[in-house]
């Protein structure tokens, strides 16, 4: 049912067990091309294999790219399909001010609930927040480090088994840290890059007009630029403040100041 | 009516439920010019945005400029007239010789009340000082800084809206700690800088005559300069102490000294 | 018994008492040749050591080697086959978010109930993590660090003796900090190394047919690669979940990949 | 009747409320010259400044100089002439073995008290032992001086007006924590520096005849040296322990030693 | 009756009140040529000089050397054989895991047990465990080296002596930390470096026929090689497991491997 | 009578309340030539200035040399010397394994007792210790240096008078410090230099006959050496145990090795 979710975008539609999920992907999880198809067709085969292989009852899955290229919101939606029974995302922003070991201490809570069913999934969601990691220095919370790093490797009991997924816009850092070797599979998460992407995009808003998207589509069609799906929706409601007719303009401005458009 | 205020300056007269910001507005806004215009504006649109937009229920802005620009007093006046019902100033004066974690808690309690409110706005003012910032290390307190960038990405729940107003005079150490990206805009609050806006507010000081004004304005016409208006304001309470007849040369003694007029 | 186990692989099959070494030793010893019978080899011949020598009441084995060759299923395969009346492992895993001091004493009193008995194992697994190393800094724990020195030199009481395993894949880390000249003997577990020893591997695996399995003896004999036992275990598992005929070229291309296979 | 004062030197005769500021001012302030009468004439201004202007309710002066130059007796003297009915010395001596947080207390309390009264005066002493600060490393306490640049641009409550004094030797490492340009104005507190300076503070002293007094205005007259005021004191009633007649060449070669005299 | 003692070896035959002491000298001292005899006599000397004199009631004495080179054995021997009433050995080995804090008070309290006896002597043995000493950094425990800097001058109350034996592996260390020099006295314990030296070992080894011993004389005689006592021991002992026969050849092969005979 | 006590040398007759500053002068004062006569003649210069003077509360003198140089020794003699009231040393031989704070109170606790007294003297022994100084690093107690830094410069209450005197061999530290200009004065304890110096002590000591002193001084005289008093008196300790007819050749051995005699 992948397949068919990515044919068309998934809809920001969740149920009474969805809610805690739908922060994280407040804008659904919009097709834009190839990129996103791929994504979500590795990640769902990492679901697969965890579901149906017995000798790995411990997969793991980091998902990286730049800021705000959508890694939190992909990680969610899997998490979120994937069906299993106790799904889980362990997240900074429910940790704001913790100290060092409470933090700790959250983190291994969630991983030893996720021991107690069968199939698990948990989403360790921006490890380089959850590490306090900040490059002056640099500093980082080896205590929250080092917890990651033995749970990232520790087999679940017997009879039962966990995917932990993993977010991070700080590949090098983690590198460095041999977190990322650590991890079973990496799965990159890119910017949009073309114009076919963005114009993919904007088909998908209800605030340009058909001429208008023409008019886009001719202007940004062979186009090469760089920005997260997180800021480009940012910018995109901002243009639809602006008044009907300056939008075009409007937006292809925004797009060379902040999205390197030539 | 940001921009009938804009025609003539504000002035300070607080009601009562607006005693608590009269301390960081203390000699009120004066339009000296272009500059204080385009940062009410600007700032005014993003107001704008957070009250209408739905995709976007959280918008963070910050302002950043040189020590003594007026940064405190705009971001004040900004959230004082947005009329949203939850608005309030975190500030380093309130948690003088807090530690990390209760300064943590402090900052953490202000956004919980926000997120209660349906519209809300936290001034998150003079971050450098939130940080215990010196640049002797460099040291700065890496909890509140984890704290605040993790609350700047943080959604709010379901139905509530919240603006960021943070104000610095450290935007490039704030770059180094990624949180100028963490912000969704940015505005470039600058210190004054041509005699013509050093004119303007002389013309609202009552200290000079009409005769001394004119020939202020001609001496300082087309010149270059730059001062904060918060020091420029000091410096012409000291020129208002000294006898009348010599206010003239020094001020422009002063300005020559402190505000490298040539 | 031992050189009996080499002839066949070492398979899962445990015990009551052997519950908590299973989740070590998950999928096995595969002997996939020389490295395999030689390290296990040596190291049967320093647990006879302990067993028989009176002068050295305390001997110390470090089993260093790259990122998942195996080094905690084999240290672990040494302590259970040992037969000693004691043997415990001491693993990260089962101090996850404890302080420096609760580590220490954790590691402490596993070595006070060691010393109770009269011939003892215990297997310091995955040192790097004990001592909460990081390369950035770098940083780790000095208490634990130091308590481990200690701890790798102390005779136990008169009339008992004791066997230390330690593994890690921080050789030089170690060397720096002194240790490894602390342990008596060492004992390098390698990666696969070539064709021969990956064929030998696949021939232990029921995932491909017989003629597959003729298809990669002469495609990989004779090749120079480089993967641990741990990893190239889960790529196995992960060919295995494609369809059958596309295999053997997923094997070779991962091979490829992650395995520097030319 | 500052100026009455600085005609005659201000000599210590404290009335019992004046009795904690004896010991800052032991032996009075000699007038030897006219930097003497410029930096009390300065800090006499700034003392009129706050009490006058309305738009200024906070003021804040920095008096720097080398170690003994008289730092702390001439802010002690400006504070207590002030007649400000609140006035209070912020010292280190009070705080000997504080911890950094019982420091910054300490300090938060002195504010407070004095934000009480409606016009007040805290002299922030040695500024570089309030912080303790040691130029290996550099260390010092982050918190205090946090504490003190928040208190530094802190508006007292409407109604009430401040004057912060600051004394420091160490100007350069307190302009690289960014706090001398917290501070509004700045005076420097020099060092003697002119045979004719020393002459008058020698006038000052009973221990020379009057013959003796005239062969050192001939010998020093027009001659250059440098020593802090508090070190001269100390030297000189060391010469006045030496027997009469040996007085003179025991001052000169003192002054060589200690005070570079050509 | 040291010298007596040095013509024979010394047999680890404890008394009861010796037991404390026989961990330390497992093995016995072998007397293997004249740095034997020579550390010895010298420390024989440091004891008497201890006993006798009545202007230095405070003795101390580094013992500093390689790695296993002997100087644990020889301190404890030296101070079992002074006949001192009281002897204590301060050891790492009883502090693992203490705390800084924990570990001064330990070694506080066994320097306030020996100012009790008339004559005393404790041996800090390790010093650089017990300061928790780590070449990364590097780091170590100032409170515990601070205490013992301390100890190492304190005179013992009237009427009491005491000798203080050190030993270390890490003297250009502790010279580094001004502790070399704080001892009165330094004795240096060399590993093995002759033939001739690993000879008479070989001799007081019951594993060697006399046939072969010849052979290991010849081949011996005149070579220079370096290896500690210790480790020596641990090789030997290794050899007697494999069958005779093929036991010169191995330790000639050890000795080249880890002794670098050539 | 300090005059009278250089003449002869002062032996080590301490009375009842004397008693706990024998230890500090174990082997009274030998007058072995000038650098101790003008020690003595200076240091009692400075008391009798804190006797006199009325303007001077507060006097501090360091007294600084080489390692071994008789600093304690004659700063205790002063002390106890003096007569004055109050005497006490602040010795890091009461403090050891005091955590910082617990330092700093006990050191502010001897100051606190010596302002009840009119007229106090301070000994602050060994300042590099109290101050937990090490060179790698640098490491050492900030809390402990800012109290003392304060303490040097804090004027008693009114009526009463203090003398501080501090012991170092770390002048340079100190100076980086800021502490060495904080004292009044300093007077520099040098180690033995000459073999006249020598000779003194020499004579002094009953182990040598009337016609080996003749030698030795034959020998001695014109030659230069260098070493402190404290590890003479040992070396010649350990020379009295050598048998009679030996002793000569073995002080002449001793001071080539360890005071450079040529
Ligand atoms: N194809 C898409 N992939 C991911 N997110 C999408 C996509 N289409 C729309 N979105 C929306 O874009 C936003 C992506 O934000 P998200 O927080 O997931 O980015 P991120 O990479 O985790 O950011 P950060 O680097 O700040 O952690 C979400 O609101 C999501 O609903
Ligand atoms: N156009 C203006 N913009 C801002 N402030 C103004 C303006 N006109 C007058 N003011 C007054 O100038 C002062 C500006 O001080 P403010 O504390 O806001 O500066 P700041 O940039 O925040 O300083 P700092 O860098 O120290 O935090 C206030 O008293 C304000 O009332
Ligand atoms: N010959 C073998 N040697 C070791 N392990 C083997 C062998 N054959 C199969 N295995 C299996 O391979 C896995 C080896 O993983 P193990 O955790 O021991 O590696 P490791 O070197 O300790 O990894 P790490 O470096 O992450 O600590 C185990 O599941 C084990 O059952
Ligand atoms: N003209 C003068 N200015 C200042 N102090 C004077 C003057 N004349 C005499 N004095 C006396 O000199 C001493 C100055 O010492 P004070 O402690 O004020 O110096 P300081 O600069 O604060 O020293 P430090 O740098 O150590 O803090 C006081 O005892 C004061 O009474
Ligand atoms: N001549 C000898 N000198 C010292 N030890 C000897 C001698 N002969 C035999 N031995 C034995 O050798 C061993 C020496 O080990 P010991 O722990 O004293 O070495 P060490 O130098 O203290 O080691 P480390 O550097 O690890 O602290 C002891 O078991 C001792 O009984
Ligand atoms: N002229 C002398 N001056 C000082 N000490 C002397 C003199 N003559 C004999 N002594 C003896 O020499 C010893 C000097 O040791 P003391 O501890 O005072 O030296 P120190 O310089 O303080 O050493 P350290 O640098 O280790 O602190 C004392 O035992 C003292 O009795
Ligand atoms: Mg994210
Ligand atoms: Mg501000
Ligand atoms: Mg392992
Ligand atoms: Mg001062
Ligand atoms: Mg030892
Ligand atoms: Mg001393």
């Amino acid at each position: 049912d992948f397949m068919i979710a990515l044919e068309n975008d998934i809809k920001p539609a969740f149920g009474v067990s969805d809610e805690c999920f739908s922060k994280y992907i407040l804008n659904g999880i919009i097709n834009f091309g190839e990129p996103v198809t791929r994504v979500l067709a590795d990640g769902e085969l990492v679901v697969q294999q965890t579901k149906l292989s017995d000798r790995t009852p411990l997969v793991s899955l980091l998902m990286e790219g730049p800021t705000g290229s959508g890694k939190t919101a992909l990680a969610a939606t899997l998490s979120m399909k994937s069906g299993f029974p106790f799904v889980k995302i362990c997240s900074p922003e429910d940790m704001v001010g913790y100290s060092e070991s409470a933090k700790c201490q959250a983190i291994k809570k969630i991983f030893e609930d996720a021991y107690k069913s069968e199939l698990s999934c948990v989403v360790v969601d921006d490890i380089e927040r959850l590490l306090d990691y900040v490059p002056i220095g640099p500093r980082f919370s080896n205590l929250v480090l080092q917890a990651l790093l033995v749970l990232l490797k520790k087999i679940p009991p017997k009879g039962r088994k966990l995917l932990i997924i993993g977010t991070t816009s700080q590949k090098e850092v983690l590198q460095q840290m041999e977190m990322v070797s650590t991890f079973n599979t990496h799965i990159h998460v890119p910017a949009l890059s073309t114009g076919e992407q963005l114009c993919s995009v904007i088909e998908d808003f209800d605030c340009f007009s058909a001429a208008e998207r023409a008019t886009l589509q001719k202007k940004l069609s062979g186009k090469r630029l760089c920005i997260g799906i997180k800021k480009l929706l940012v910018l995109l409601e901002l243009v639809r403040q602006t008044e009907e007719g300056f939008r075009v303009p409007k937006l292809l401005c925004l797009m060379e100041e902040e999205a390197g458009l030539e």
